[in-house]
């Protein structure tokens, strides 16, 4: 089954970051990401600007987003004001998030489990009333900061009492997973919520990230997050480090034979520049490695 | 099927460091890596001083080294000079070399894959009347720096031709594989030399290297090299990086209900110290990330 590769690079990539880019940044790295094969980008978050000064310009950056046929972007809101400034912006999707613990939720978004419940089956009908497609990410479901351990049955009972969503994305938020939980999580989620197709979102603060990915693809999650760089982390989560990154991913899937239809070397390329627009090393490793065959 | 962790950063994890480490260093190194759990350690190679510097006191390392009851060490040796000094270090195995394109070969042993072949039968039967294992890495395996893709087929001839090993060890020593690749290398090395147990040893280069681990593991390779720290790299081999981590591989493993016998905190621990002692920051993340759940 073909693995797609979702851009989160523009939202979780940067959001955790000192550096503030300026907008025209942001759309370059939307023109850059589009350039080397991306469709499907997560371009911004509609969140509080106190709380996330990196996303201050969300509108902007969509406004001026390239909007080449095939492209379709998608945007993290965690309320129904996001949603509607989401709604404004042409995008073809949004994405809630659910934290697996309320310890952790309440950090993230000021409120319980049970609340972001309820919330995400307003968000999400107001997502189809403007005719996007209403994803929702379940963060922490392979452990949290805070508590520790998150069992699969409560991943599986969230789901349960969760609206159902175009798609669910199981989110290992601190990195933290290994290959034996994305099977057993993927099967909840399909169990859970049959209509939705299934994404995975992996950070590599342990190393384990691209094992996950590849276990992910083998048990039937079809879409998978990656920041160009290697770049991102969470600002509400303790050492927490990048998102796995999108050229290091599109190297093992397609020299894997699961074409991606990401150009590896615009990607890598790409990651070393964000890195540089960041004043950071990125922890993509193929933009130093080099690609093989050269 | 149970997998056993080969720490190799005594020898590959060293060799590569401009960093001359004092032989008690290495001594201490070697005990952290017995108190971490550690059974099998690839703790040097008896080559020439001149090619390899950080190896030119192997014999005293070895003379030195804690001898507990279930522990193994092996070392690398490139031809019979270096498997009779290593036969006189009380060692349980010797891991010989071929490597798999006859232009690395040339540049790492100064010979072709062919008369390495001939020398390794040599090295073989040597190894044997002293009482030893003899273990045949094939580096390279996955693909090589100056000649590009290694076809699987080509293995499969080397291994064919080669005299039968009491273990394969497939090495991707510049850090290009993939997991489909391990599964291909891993069939083919079964079936060439059915008596040989299987072994695979991953660079992290290209962020593939702990995918390939789980997909060794699942095809029935039943040892993984990997180093306190993800230190490591070829002397010979352009932008090699990095073995696996030996604690982030535990973490991995243990995590994933595959008990290795690695203490993952004390391995971490080891990890931040030889970096210390290099002067060097480990590409191991366990040591910076904290062990989960903490």
């Amino acid at each position: 089954m073909p693995v797609e590769i979702v851009e989160v690079g523009p939202r979780d990539g940067l959001q955790n970051e000192k550096a503030l880019l300026p907008t025209s940044v942001k759309v370059a790295y939307l023109q850059r990401a589009v350039d080397a094969g991306l469709r499907r980008i997560e371009a911004a978050a509609f969140v509080h600007p106190a709380r996330v000064p990196q996303m201050a310009d969300a509108e902007a950056v969509l406004a001026a987003a390239p909007r080449p046929a095939g492209v379709v972007y998608t945007a993290l809101v965690l309320n129904l004001r996001g949603m509607h400034r989401a709604a404004a912006c042409d995008l073809a999707e949004i994405n809630y998030v659910v934290v697996a613990s309320d310890e952790f939720s309440q950090r993230n978004q000021g409120m319980t489990t049970a609340q972001s419940l309820a919330q995400w089956e307003q968000v999400c009908a107001a997502a189809r009333s403007a005719g996007m497609r209403a994803t929702l990410t379940i963060a922490a479901a392979f452990g949290c900061p805070y508590t520790g351990e998150v069992s699969p049955d409560h991943v599986a009972q969230l789901l349960a009492q969760a609206a159902p969503a175009d798609e669910i994305c199981l989110a290992d938020t601190i990195g933290v997973g290994v290959p034996s939980q994305v099977e057993v999580l993927a099967q909840i989620a399909r169990s859970a919520q049959p209509q939705a197709s299934l994404r995975a979102h992996f950070h590599n603060t342990r190393n384990t990230g691209y094992a996950n990915a590849v276990a992910a693809a083998a048990n039937g999650i079809t879409a998978l997050d990656a920041s160009l760089g290697g770049i991102g982390g969470c600002p509400f989560a303790p050492a927490a480090t990048g998102n796995i990154a999108t050229e290091d991913l599109a190297y093992l899937l397609n020299r894997s034979g699961q074409a991606t239809g990401v150009d590896v070397t615009a990607a890598a390329q790409t990651g070393v520049w964000i890195a540089d627009q960041l004043g950071i090393t990125a922890p993509a490793q193929l933009g130093r490695a080099g690609h093989f065959p050269g």
